[in-house]
């Protein structure tokens, strides 16, 4: 998701160097240091406007939640919205998805959050997919074993694209829905994205899987 | 999908030797002996009315057909449409799919097809389900290497079970559609339930894989 870009940006992110990371390289093997705990560290990759990291971090107080965004207009959003309402147990990366062994060593993520992922729908585009196996390879690099990848999304070809990829690549499928909202799992929280989407009636793929 | 008890049906069905098969298990190993060719044969499984295999044969002229149909009255169906329109390259069978290797030797058939298998909603019934690994066995006991299914339902929570399930067996996904209406492909033979539930907007799923 791309937002129209805020002037200055940058400079307001600059601003909050204990809220968002903007070089995090530095902090590789040695995140949990900036949470002062040893909570398992959950990361969300494409946070948006940070509704989900910040539900979920007050939902899930024993878990350390990190929110990636490579837009500095859009990581703003979020910024000020962790602002707001404060959560010890939330921190936000300015970065790239194709960086993350830069940013994490092996097995310090615990668990990758993919939420309404651009989708890529040109054929040309379809390595920019975030499922896409080179992806999935640093996924891997820096998920514990076991490591569990949550899935959301509302684009129908991008979830057909992902449950044929990953199967090809040989992932677990620990959960499937085809209607997340039909009976929605009181644990869900939903992007800004998902609100939308699901009020003029969309459905809601989801997807649990795991490296076999 | 089970029709009103014909009277007498399997006296009916018991006058068309040559087109529907009441003891299959004769046949095993010998099958291409009756259509009096060596052509591949596709087997679909549950073939209900009939409009599936009969539309399959008259598209596919070099591919054998068989229709397996567990119930007398729904087999009849299928006969009188056979009847109505004959196929020199389908015929008929009613049988059961848990004696599938019975009725078959190794690789003796190219294909299967599950169309709208019954869901069997209840989780105390999930071994009837025709994509149950205790049937997944029986398929691969009786396909060529890499032989496909071919799978469509419109029951979502059937289709996220097999989605699951035959990931966790191992199985290679080559297609996958989520609605296989919104661009329905020219090769598409519909069966009469899919046609009827597709009139009420019902989404149509469609699997396509084979044994890794």
């Amino acid at each position: 998701m791309r937002l129209r870009n805020v002037t200055n940006a940058r400079n307001a992110l600059e601003q909050h160097p204990d809220l968002i990371i903007l070089d995090p390289s530095k902090h590789r093997g040695r995140w949990q240091e900036l949470f002062d705990n040893d909570k398992p560290m959950y990361l969300e990759i494409g946070m948006g406007k940070g509704q989900f990291i910040c539900g979920m971090a007050q939902k899930l107080p024993d878990i350390n939640f990190l929110g990636l965004e490579k837009y500095d207009s859009v990581a703003l959003r979020a910024l000020q919205k962790i602002i707001a309402a404060p959560c010890p147990n939330a921190m936000l990366i300015r970065g790239e998805a194709e960086n993350l062994p830069n940013y994490f060593s092996p097995g310090e993520i615990g668990r990758i959050y993919l939420n309404f992922s651009d989708p890529w729908p040109r054929k040309c585009h379809i390595k920019r997919r975030l499922t896409h196996s080179n992806f999935m390879d640093k996924y891997k690099n820096i998920l514990i074993t076991d490591g569990e990848i949550h899935l959301k999304t509302d684009n129908k070809q991008f979830f057909e694209f992902t449950l044929q990829h990953l199967n090809e690549c040989g992932m677990k499928f620990d959960h499937i829905s085809l209607d997340l909202h039909s009976q929605e799992p009181v644990d869900n929280v939903r992007t800004e994205y998902e609100d939308s989407k699901s009020a003029v009636g969309a459905l809601i793929y989801r997807l649990v899987c795991r490296f076999g």
